[in-house]
This record gives C-alpha cells, structure tokens and sequence, in this order.
C-alpha cells in the first residue's frame, strides 16, 4: 500500500517503546516498574458484579439501547456532587460529558478545537497518551519544564510571548511521568500568566484523589475559573476496563464537544455508566478509595525507602505525594537506555525518560511505577537496579 | 467564548434536524416512523446477564484492566470464522479491529486517511453519522445518487474522472436512509471503476444480517478484494449499548488505525468485548438473528403492504429486502417538510429526506422507520401520514 493513502496526521507517530518494553516484562521473572496500570487486586470485582446484575434486571432493555451522547444524568450528578463535597467546585451536569475514559476527552478536545499548527503548551517530561492524542490534529507544540515546584512560569511566560495557544495540558497532581504536583504558588503564576488570554488549561486529574502525604491544593479551576477544562476518570479509583471519564467544560465549549462526541461514537456505553453509577450508589466509594491509597501509599514508601537504601548518591529523584509514578535522574551524561539494557539482565525494568519528551533530548533519566508492585517485590527491585546502576557509573 | 476558540472542522456541523424530530417522538400519543434504532423488544437481555456474570466470574481482575488497542481477540477469531461461514470470505483476525462501534470505525478511518480536501464519495442519500464522522476531517465531498440498483455508475465515472478519491462510503445492504440495495450487475460495475485506482471502497453493513426476502448478494470484498474495508457491528444483531463494532482492514492500514484508535480512547472496553463473546458462545446467534429477522420482516411487510392500501398513487417508494428503513417519495414540488407539519398534528413523525444530503436540495422524500413499531400501529401510522398527505396533495 502506497504510503499516500495515508492522512499526514498519521505518518509522524513513532512505534511506542513502552510497548516494546512491557513486552519484556511479561517475563514473570522480571520485575517491572515499566507499567503504566492501576493494581488490578485493587479492583471491586464482586461489587461491580452485583451492580451490574442490577443494571440489568431493573432497566435492561434501556441501558442496551443507544443512549445521548452527553452521557446518563444521574451518573453527571453524581460527578457533580462529588466536586462539590471534595473541592468546593460548583460544576453543573450539564457541564460534565461523558468519555470513554479521558484519553478520549483529549480526543475530543483536539478535534474540537485544534487547528493545524496551533500552539499548544505541554508539560516537558508530559504524558504520553497526550501527546499521542493531540498529535493528530498537528499542533505546535511549546513545551514548558515542569520541575519540584510544578510548571516552569518564566519558560510559559517567554511561550505566550511569542505565540497564542489555543490550550495548555498540565496533570498538576502526581504528574504522569514525573510524579510531581504543583504547588499552590505555582498554580497561582500559572492561571496569572492565563488570565485574559485566549488560553485554556486542561486540568487532567486522573490520580488526584490518590494522595498519600501532604495537603490536597486547589484544582485550577479555583484559579482560573472561565478558562480551565478538567478531565476525569473512573480507571484509578474504579477500574479502567470500564472505560468512563469525563471531560468538564464551559457551556460554549460543551455544544462542541457533543457534536465532536457524535461524530467519534455516537455515545458511550450506556450499559457501562449506569454500572458505575449503581456501584457508586451501593457502595462507599470513598472507603474504596482510601483503601486504594493505604496500598498505593505503603508501596511509594516502600520505594522511597528503598531508593534512599540502595541508589548511589548521584541519583536524584521526586518525592511523590500520590498517584503511581516515581522521576529518577542518572548523572547528565549518562543514558538511561544503557542502563535498562544492563536493568533487563539483572531482570527489572522501567520506561526510560526521553520516552515523555515531545524531542526525545533527554537521556538521563527514567519513570518508575509503583502502583503493580507490592513492597517486598518493590525493594527487590530497586536493589537490582542500583546493582545495575553502580555498574554503568 | 470566542468562536476563533475553536477548531474549523466543528465549525459546519449543523444541530441535528433528527435530534429535534425524536423530541416530538417522546410524546406517546405520537406514532414514530423517525427514529433509527433496533427494537428494544429483542435484546437478549438474559443471555447478556448470564454473559456477564461468567465472564466476572471468571475473569473479572482482567476484563477490568485496560487492554489491548486491537481488541480482544478470541472475539476476533468468532468474527472471522463468521465471515468464513457466512460469506466464504477469508478475514484473518489480525485483519480486525475492535471500535466502539461502527461510527468509531468511520472516525478512524477519517483520522487515519484524509487530508483537508481529500476527495470522498459518498452516497445520495447517504448515512448522517458517516457524513459527520468524515466533516471532521474536512474532505471534499462528492455526492454519487444511489437508485432502486445502486450507485449511478455513470456518475461515479464521471467524479472518478476529475478527482482521485481517497475513499468511497458506501452501505450496499438496505442502505440508511433509501432501504435499497446494490444488485450485484451494479457491485461488479462499481468494483471495475475502481479497479486498478488508489481509491478504498467502505463497505458499512450494519444491516446485512437482516435480511428477510430475496437472495444475499456477495460482498464488495469479493469483487475488490485489496481495496475494500468492511465495517461490522453488533448493534443491529444483538444490542447497540454495549458499543461494539469492527473494522475490516489491510495489513498496512490496520497499523496506522491501530495508532489512531490507542490516540483516541487507548482501547474499547474489554469488558463488554468479552461479554460480546461469552454471549456469543453460549448462544445460538444465528438463532437470534432469525428471530429478528422475523419480526423486523413482518413489520417491514406491513408498512409495505399499508402503504399499498392507503398512500395516494402519486407517492413512489423503495421495495426493501432487508433492514429498517423505507423511502417514500412525494411529487416533486412538494415539500415533506411541509407534509412534516401537518403529520405532526395528526400525530405521526418521519424523518424528512433533505437530512440526507451533504447538500439539501432534495425536499420532496422522507425515511420512514419499521423497526421499532408493531404492524398494528405501522397500519395507524401510515393511514394517519395518508391523511396528511392528502390534504397537502
């Protein structure tokens, strides 16, 4: 087949390494802290069982019909209700739509509102389903280093100097890759450098709720009221296999957003939200949670602990307050690429750094989960990999 | 919101005429020929829940976790053994993907193959979702009339002599909105203009299962066997709110929407994936499509045979073999929008004609829907729409 038939939107995309890698570590002797997954031990298997069977015994026919494309009510109400009770945020239904996860919430915001060679600010190390998602509607993307403190303001103030994005994606909380969250200040800087531009903030959050030390900070959307979109999702705190999220947006935006969500899908499951739902009614989802971040909590300690155990000094690395992902640096001339090939020897693995950069210039460090590894497993791991390390220093 | 906010391509789309007519719907004293869905009645409600809790049961943690961007592919397999069986059509599985849907298929057919301005034919009347998953991408649409045949070979000549299509839509099986469908003289005739040309013919047979007289007629793949893509669905067969569908594609094509389908939504729910297939191993599928098949077929007959007994000889329509959908054809000065008027107050909708074209200049048609109501009340129906159009005639 000719290359020409293709849309040009598809021909930049490089083969994902991380596949590549959890290739490697479904070897069960291999430790891998290369996954991206939630726990699946964590999952409510039984609950969503039942609730299911309720589903169906009580509305059947409606939930296997074609539903709007907005998504089911009372699951948007309860959504938020929820951002009420956790944050304060008053966020009416009918400015919540419901996505098959919020990677397709990326989706639709790029459809929606990205033309060939916007600007768009992207964190640098950034998640990579972003960059992916955004990538097919052939963005300019300006990238803006995010750091202990969160996003480099006098880097994103010298962007808007020369150019006007259309949207800035941040995962403020627990970032993926990096683990890093803003802090208030610089949330602050970062919805004043905004402020009375044509500049949206996409807040992704989908690990906000797993904290494990520290104070919750604001959402964006305390800042930065009129410009700030938020994605949601179900996968962390229920389980992904559902695929529900959610994207919060202005009422303009919204109009868009359905048309965009029509043309993508029609709607998304109508079986599969009002499962969610009918778990969410029976059950105490907030215990749920928190038993989550009990486990998750004990493991990033575990790592923490056993990084500051095992690594040589040379080593620096973020302090994650929650979420699943853990940034660690070698020393600047030392390629994290040849350090996973000694790592695969000593049977552990991880997703190296460059991987997270739009320009794949950055060598020396690498992304370490902790969400799939229980603690015994975790310091094991982390010895064979300072093994590994001390051999390539 | 300023409108430079947003994206061009969601610019055009203009709010759905069928969304408005499905309100008016919601009153119960009104009989709907509108609506576009599979009966509610013959959803296998039970089978799906016993599917459901097997498929928790047995593997609850996996179908839970996310999957892979493909699909599932012991669902694959079935898909391909049944187009082995039914049609003696070779489809490897690698050769399927999983989407959310068949609309899901269109949009990444869109995203993986147009450019802005690409040329697309596409059928007159044509699928409104297809017209709305390609708009997004911008194409240069090239309308081709289908007729009591099929698709005016004549005209595709003529477009296909000034432009190089990327692809061709097409629905050849009881198409939506017309109910006609390609004979095979007209398959051959349509493969042997594109023969030889870079063009990829879409073959969406969402209905092609339902077929209730008349022979089945082979596929486009067996005339076009490289350039044809097939998109299949389970939404007419066993329920659309599980959201599942598939797309038939070339090896270096199923590549590029692989990519395309993990930037949208990572991957479909693995979870109704496997509850596809445990419902389809449990169960005589076949069996509840005949049933289908009967239902919709009597239904099908009775807005035939009413319309024979009630509509005045001036109106012509389409004689379906198969699917949902009937089209009917007022003199050519006169309005069914207008007819729409009146129908409402004596208490029957239809969808009006004009929908369906990229270009509406075609006033005087209307689809009418026999899936969703009895024939006693299709006998009502077209007697009450009768008396509207006598009084407009």
């Amino acid at each position: 087949m000719d290359d020409s038939v293709f849309a040009d939107r598809v021909m930049d995309v490089p083969p994902s390494f991380i596949r590549e890698i959890l290739k490697v570590a479904l070897n069960h002797e291999i430790i891998s802290f290369a996954g991206g997954l939630p726990n699946r031990q964590l999952f409510p298997v039984e609950e969503i069982k039942a609730a299911t069977q309720k589903v169906l015994d009580n509305q059947g026919r409606d939930v296997l019909q074609y539903s709007n494309s907005e998504g089911y009510i009372e699951l948007r109400n309860l959504i938020s209700q929820r951002y009420l009770a956790k944050k304060n945020l008053n966020i009416p239904a009918a400015n919540i739509l419901i996505t098959n996860g919020s990677q397709q919430g990326l989706d639709l915001l790029g459809k929606t509102m990205l033309n060939d060679g916007d600007a768009l600010v992207i964190e640098e190390p950034g998640y990579l389903g972003a960059i992916q998602a955004f990538s097919m509607y052939k963005p300019s993307f300006k990238t803006v280093t995010v750091n202990d403190e969160g996003m480099d303001v006098n880097r994103l103030k010298r962007v808007m100097s020369t150019c006007k994005p259309k949207l800035l994606y941040s995962v403020p909380n627990f970032q993926n890759p990096s683990g890093i969250s803003y802090s208030e200040e610089n949330r602050r800087a970062v919805a004043e450098t905004l402020e009375g531009t044509a500049t949206f903030l996409i807040e992704d959050d989908p690990y906000g709720d797993l904290r494990y030390t520290g104070k919750p900070i604001n959402s964006f959307k305390s800042y930065l009221p009129d410009n700030t979109i938020m994605l949601g999702s179900f996968s962390k705190i229920v389980a992904p296999g559902i695929r529900v999220g959610w994207i919060v947006a202005p009422d303009a935006l919204m109009d868009k957003l359905i048309i965009a969500k029509q043309a993508s899908d029609l709607n998304s499951s109508f079986f599969t939200q009002c499962i969610v739902y009918q778990y969410w009614k029976d059950n105490d989802i907030e215990k749920h949670i928190s038993r989550i971040r009990d486990v998750y909590g004990k493991q990033s300690k575990a790592m923490l602990d056993s990084i500051d155990e095992f690594f040589p000094r040379q080593i620096t690395h973020t302090t994650p307050e929650g979420g699943m992902f853990l940034w660690a640096s070698l020393p600047d001339n030392i390629s994290s690429r040849d350090l996973l090939e000694l790592a695969i020897k000593d049977k552990v693995v991880f997703v190296p750094g460059d991987t997270f950069y739009v320009k794949n210039d950055r060598l020396n460090s690498m992304r370490l989960n902790f969400s799939c590894v229980d603690e015994k497993t975790i310091w094991d791991g982390i010895e064979r990999l300072s093994k590994a390390i001390k051999k390539l220093l």
